[in-house]
């Protein structure tokens, strides 16, 4: 049996049904069903309710995320190991609009479009010396397809780009300079924004700390689009906060929502955006052709698409 | 003599000496200053005193504007014809950083960055359906250099570009669909983003106005970059008040400074950049190395760069 945790459109549901013809396909409305129908399914596709309900699975084989970041579901990878359970994500799904959000962000730092707009509410017109990311230097941490269609964008604008690969060593992919893990610091002083969209594993926890950031120069940006707790925020915000660094905008946080008391609302060189590089969708939503094609995949008994390796995280 | 109307750096005034070796060059501080010294100029490179101090020129063959922009020279032009006056402009220099901060807008307004940070303002953590460049449809009004550099920007974005010419039919260039007078208000209703580059003249004041606004879709945007009065502000701003257009973003505005009255200030969908399209420089400026080309063109007897159209008015 398949159990969808989502309410599916018509059409999805019948290239579902196409794709398994020989299956049932369930729908969990409520916590409860879901618990209760977990236990019978050999495949769920969608997050809501699954980890609350995993303890109820008997016959689970295959889990179909529609996140890209999938740590909050790894918080039971134990679980998820005993039961033998194929984890696979929504990577990439999802690049085109993060990419995006992404390039908006610096530019808006770059030409401080959100400093302009307080200004705006204070009627003042005053003409600035803006930058351009068009010749500006820019680091990427991670090298997986997300950070790939960000490179492929800031070029695009004339920005020029390197990137931090999981990797020891330095290498080169499409003309663009990786750094591994052993040299990638010695660039952060030759770095006008870095832009972390690093998954959250153990490894990658508070990477971008304190140590890090005071390596930049302190007129340089710092982006966050990847996955709270990647960048120690208050690191950040202190250096932000002091002018040792130029400013920041980012999309995702430590702590999501960001509390009401935080102190970075009210910090003017921080742009924040409320983790929607990823905006919301529904009732049709970007990841039905992913589901559509794995299920076909895994009732053909193919390799499915984008597996989560457990040992890295991601 | 050779007039300068600004304060060059050192190495710019010795590269100018050296493109024209004969001939004396004098610096304007004042406006006293440049309306007794350029009564015997034979060319002036910079806007600053110029309009003023024009009535006072006996022997000038040629004027070398630092603006892109020559509107506001043109107020004069009987008298730059009458005196039989070669006018040169600045087109193509800040194409660079123009055509970023007219993306950077547009992203602006698909990403909501202007609301957003509104709402951090707020400390209000709201998620969002966000729309995307990528996929949308934009017609640029103008072909010129700058157009074309946007059109590349939006392209490399995902966006879909057509444009307007300053021609009686409809065209192609580098694969972008280019409509003529006579055809470009049928693309209106097939418009996600209108983006105005036009330059000021007598036949495109007010050329975007309550007619053709009304032609776009309810959920259409509007970028001005071009020059303001090409514009009907009023007509703008009464159709985003009214919900019948979506939002827009400007950087240049028939009144600048934006009067502290006017209600645009206040309008939250329409983000307000005050001219940093261009944004502020100095000692050293973008336009020296057109200025000192031309010089060598001109004392060559070469035909200069830039040479503006009278009779088109850019």
């Amino acid at each position: 049996m398949i159990l969808l945790m989502y309410e599916p459109v018509p059409a999805h549901l019948q290239r579902l049904q196409k794709a398994a013809p020989d299956r049932e396909i369930a729908i969990a409305h409520s916590l409860e069903e879901a618990c209760r129908l977990i236990e019978k399914a050999e495949i769920v596709l969608g997050n809501r309710y699954f980890i609350q309900s995993l303890p109820f699975a008997e016959r689970l084989r295959w889990m179909q995320s529609n996140s890209v970041g999938v740590d909050i579901i790894l918080e039971e990878k134990q679980r998820l190991l005993d039961k033998g359970i194929i984890l696979t994500c929504a990577r990439g799904v999802y690049d085109a609009e993060l990419a995006e959000h992404t390039v908006t962000l610096l530019l808006t730092l770059f030409r401080g479009i959100h400093l302009l707009r307080d200004e705006q509410r204070e009627r003042s017109w005053q003409r600035h010396r803006l930058r351009t990311l068009n010749g500006s230097r820019c680091l990427i941490l991670g090298w997986g397809s997300l950070a790939q269609a960000i490179a492929r964008l800031i070029t695009a604008l004339g920005g020029r780009v390197s990137a931090v690969r999981n990797s020891p060593d330095d290498s080169v992919d499409h003309g663009i300079a990786l750094f591994g893990q052993q040299n990638w610091q010695l660039q952060l002083p030759e770095t006008d924004a870095l832009i972390n969209c690093l998954p959250k594993t153990v490894e990658t926890r508070h990477l971008v700390n304190s140590h890090v950031l005071d390596q930049l120069p302190h007129d340089a940006f710092v982006v966050n689009i990847g996955r709270g707790g990647t960048l120690d925020d208050q690191a950040l915000l202190e250096r932000v906060q002091a002018g040792r660094l130029a400013g920041a905008a980012l999309d995702v946080f430590e702590e999501e929502p960001l509390p009401l008391s935080h102190p970075m609302w009210s910090e003017p060189r921080i742009m924040i955006t409320p983790h929607v590089g990823r905006s919301l969708e529904g009732p049709e939503y970007k990841w039905q052709s992913l589901f559509e094609e794995n299920l076909a995949r895994y009732v053909r008994g193919e390799t499915l698409l984008n597996i989560v390796n457990y040992e890295k995280g991601y």
